[in-house]
């Protein structure tokens, strides 16, 4: 058959119109096909690499990023064995807080030192370069090794700072720095706009390994960057990220023995076909206006905090510019310390690892029809024996947490804000969940059938509220769908994310955009 | 604060670099509120209201094709109670094929009568007027009346033919309709883009209510329709159609007592965590592989028939067109008579039915490890007493289905292949898996663990790749999870697609590809 092909480009320009076209000679026919099937590896051999290569570093950063945690644990553990009680507390206090002093000073100073434009997000950028910006340095392999170095001493740090703008930004860096060298070989890829789609396939990688959510990470990529997208890249991304979501659950399967399908970041178990009941639908649509409401008001904070510390009263952190984080991680670590306002909230788990949490599917408070979760579960947060403190832990861990999460959001390192918005969110939603059990004492009456509550669905739906909030996209559901593995709430989710979403587009620009107005970089508006 | 909004186009053009701005005064920030908040909800109620329109549609179609299901059923019970042996089976048979022969010729007869342009999928006279081209009598509400009316037989008569290109072709007609009506109302459809992106709305949303899979179906309309996508319709078609699916899940719930997240088309069930093993992902790419393949032999056989239809010497089809229909529902009627060939096939169960069946988390065959389905399910495969038979039983539904699949694509009414796809591509799968479940005694030794072997797991890779293969869209393995509510397999899945998409697209254009080719409609080849 002739080489009829449509929705990618080809080398040979067959016409669409010549169906039943027949090859004119074996020779030109082998000819066709190895030229073709040359062209097709290549791509596909480079979109590869790079998932492979962008995988390996998020492993990376998760091993180093669990060794810093154990060591933090252990450390403390150390200092709790001090028998004088003052002591103790201030060994205590001390290690606690300079823990994160330590880290995230680091992270300042080394991203800083090697190369400032690794600072923040990344997305912003990426996002000014789609419009045709050219930006110096932000696609360098020196960003790139500032911003690992940076973002693996964040992470290690366990503040609410995600790691999926980094990653975004480290993955286009490798995306633009491979296809600068294959064109270096003279391969196919001289074309310019070649390095445009490559770059589309990055920042698909990016939020695909941040995640292992291949499928949302290409549609946060497209919603994120792009206003008119062309659906070629779509394929390239959806490869490349496959790419690295395989590899990363082969790996981490073979390593930590996971199970395959169940690795996912926040896996949650809620059963088919009994998630949720039609009565509750206006309650998630609720958690997605309020939800809406947070997620601008996050944009407000940060954007206000930023410009506050721009001004010119405010020039000692301008010239001593390492006062700011030392200052924010030592509030941080004083406001979390386990033994003191700490043991309210997540008490010694991090929060990045506390929102896993939210998402179980059992409830925390005691009812007669839900599936009261065990102690175990409840050790972490030290105010939970009693009933009601469940509702003050919950508050506590909400109001602290968003305002601490806007501060580090304003740090000069590395960082996303997507994993404090998703705990934030959950948190909200575990609350509201809370009350609604304790209110219907767990169960709903719906056709005949006693419907359970599960607060862990509107954990989830919150979650997916507040990150839509914030980002202002919508395909954070369908992250949402990969990140607990499951599909179950795709309704009350995708009601949620569309509400919050409305609401907070119609109050502040995102967070995205809020940066690129702030750095003043050369963007240019929707029509 | 300010209204500044990015990612939507807005009436008042406020600046983006004017981060801070304040509002002037209270009168006038009213007004820009009450300006936006209108302009906001007519766009959202436009939205809805082909949202709601459609998913009315679809459950209307699905009604009346169950109520056909029945009827036929009724009748083939009353002929069966016939005491005389040659008269039973002479009207039995008859029954059987008579109602098809009905079926597809009034559907025939009728598409023809009202409208023409009503026939086949729809699809690709989307793609050719999303490239610019205006296509006559495509976009009435004559064609759409054709179009539901030839829909309603089709698929009354249980044929492997599929909703999902027709309810994109109405989709769109509602979508152009309405958005002439509310112009006509001198609203804010003026603008000639608006229309457009109001087909790509339409577009979702047909896909939305063929499987209630809301974000596949925005994105199959996407990777079927455009090359070059505006991301803002992105946001228009998901808003459509989640409207749409929310609304189908609550008629359904209330109606038939379903619950609310389960009443996906293929609901499935497999375990959270231990659905799959890493051995089995290079036997998933084979499908893959192997799907490829067959999707570009039925695009072939599609077309070929097509075209040898035409020729001269099949002038007698032309003149007389009712034959070829009604020649190939007779045929249709004896191959798949459930006393014949049909016991060996699905027996009495129409084939959009029996594919829940290879979806099922039990193995057919039985094992040592797995968990062997109960005789219910094997009672609709008269030949599934026998161990052996099992693998014949598959070979005989899958070449037959192959078979009568291509030619009942190739009829003058409206339909679909996917379904057809999805149910050929189960069947390919379950017989891969049945035969893993069979030579390893139903399990797989990982990691010291055994590992059930679900051959459930195969069919929906099977299913999903066939799929892909045919429209040669990725977008499809989205689908496919919202289809089965579930997502534990998404890896395979995707690897699956991939593969045979890549196949597909190597061997043959797309199925809406040739057609596109075969109508010799005006369209623009991708450069």
């Amino acid at each position: 058959m002739g080489a009829i092909c449509s929705g990618k480009e080809e080398p040979e320009d067959s016409s669409d119109a010549n169906v039943e076209k027949q090859a004119t000679g074996p020779m030109e026919t082998f000819k066709a096909v190895w030229s073709r099937f040359r062209y097709l590896t290549e791509d596909w051999l480079f979109l590869f690499l790079l998932g492979a290569i962008m995988s390996v570093f998020a492993l990376i950063l998760d091993f180093l990023s669990d060794q810093a945690s154990t060591f933090h644990s252990w450390a403390y553990d150390q200092a709790n064995q001090i028998d004088i009680g003052v002591w103790r507390i201030f060994a205590t206090l001390g290690v606690w807080t300079m823990f994160f002093v330590l880290m995230l000073g680091f992270a300042a100073l080394l991203t800083r030192l090697i190369s400032p434009p690794a600072i923040g997000s990344g997305i912003p950028e990426l996002k000014t370069i789609f419009r045709g910006v050219i930006l110096k340095e932000y696609l360098t392999i020196r960003t790139m090794i500032a911003k690992f170095i940076g973002l693996a001493f964040v992470l290690g740090a366990g503040v609410p700072l995600g790691k999926e703008g980094p990653l975004v930004h480290m993955s286009s860096v490798v995306a633009s720095q491979l296809s600068r060298l294959v064109h270096s070989f003279q391969g196919i890829y001289e074309n310019e706009s070649r390095s445009s789609e490559m770059l589309a396939a990055g920042c698909a990688v990016g939020v695909a390994c941040a995640f292992t959510a291949p499928v949302g990470g290409v549609l946060f990529s497209i919603e994120v960057t792009s206003v008119f997208f062309a659906v070629r890249n779509y394929w390239r991304g959806f490869f490349a990220a496959v790419c690295a979501a395989t590899i990363t659950r082969i790996v981490t399967t073979l390593i930590k023995d996971h199970d395959l399908d169940m690795n996912t970041l926040y896996q949650t178990h809620f059963p088919t076909g009994k998630a949720y009941a039609l009565q509750e639908l206006p309650v998630f649509a609720l958690i997605g206006l309020v939800m809406g409401f947070a997620g601008a008001a996050f944009i407000l904070f940060h954007r206000k905090i930023i410009l506050f510390m721009r001004r010119k009263s405010m020039g000692v952190f301008q010239r001593h510019w390492m006062i700011y984080p030392l200052l924010v991680a030592f509030v941080f670590g004083i406001f979390t310390y386990p033994e003191a306002l700490g043991q309210f909230m997540s008490g010694r788990v991090k929060f990045t690892k506390t929102t896993t949490d939210f998402f179980k599917d059992c409830t925390w408070s005691n009812t007669t029809y839900g599936d009261t979760c065990d102690e175990s579960l409840t050790n972490n947060w030290t105010g939970l024996s009693h009933q009601d403190s469940i509702f003050v832990n919950l508050c506590i861990f909400q109001i602290v947490f968003f305002v601490l999460s806007v501060f580090c959001g304003t740090l000069p390192v590395p960082c996303g804000s997507l994993s404090a918005a998703i705990g934030l969110g959950a948190a909200f939603g575990r609350m509201i969940g809370e009350i609604m059990a304790v209110c219907l004492d767990g169960h709903i009456e719906s056709g005949g059938k006693h419907q359970e509550i599960y607060p862990g669905v509107y954990a989830v739906v919150g979650a997916a509220a507040f990150s839509g909030s914030l980002t202002q996209t919508i395909s954070i559901s369908v992250i949402m769908f990969e990140v607990t593995g499951q599909i179950v709430c795709s309704i009350p989710i995708m009601i949620a994310v569309i509400i919050a979403v409305a609401v907070s587009i119609y109050l502040q620009p995102s967070i995205y955009d809020s940066v690129i107005m702030m750095k003043k970089l050369p963007y240019l508006p929707d029509i």
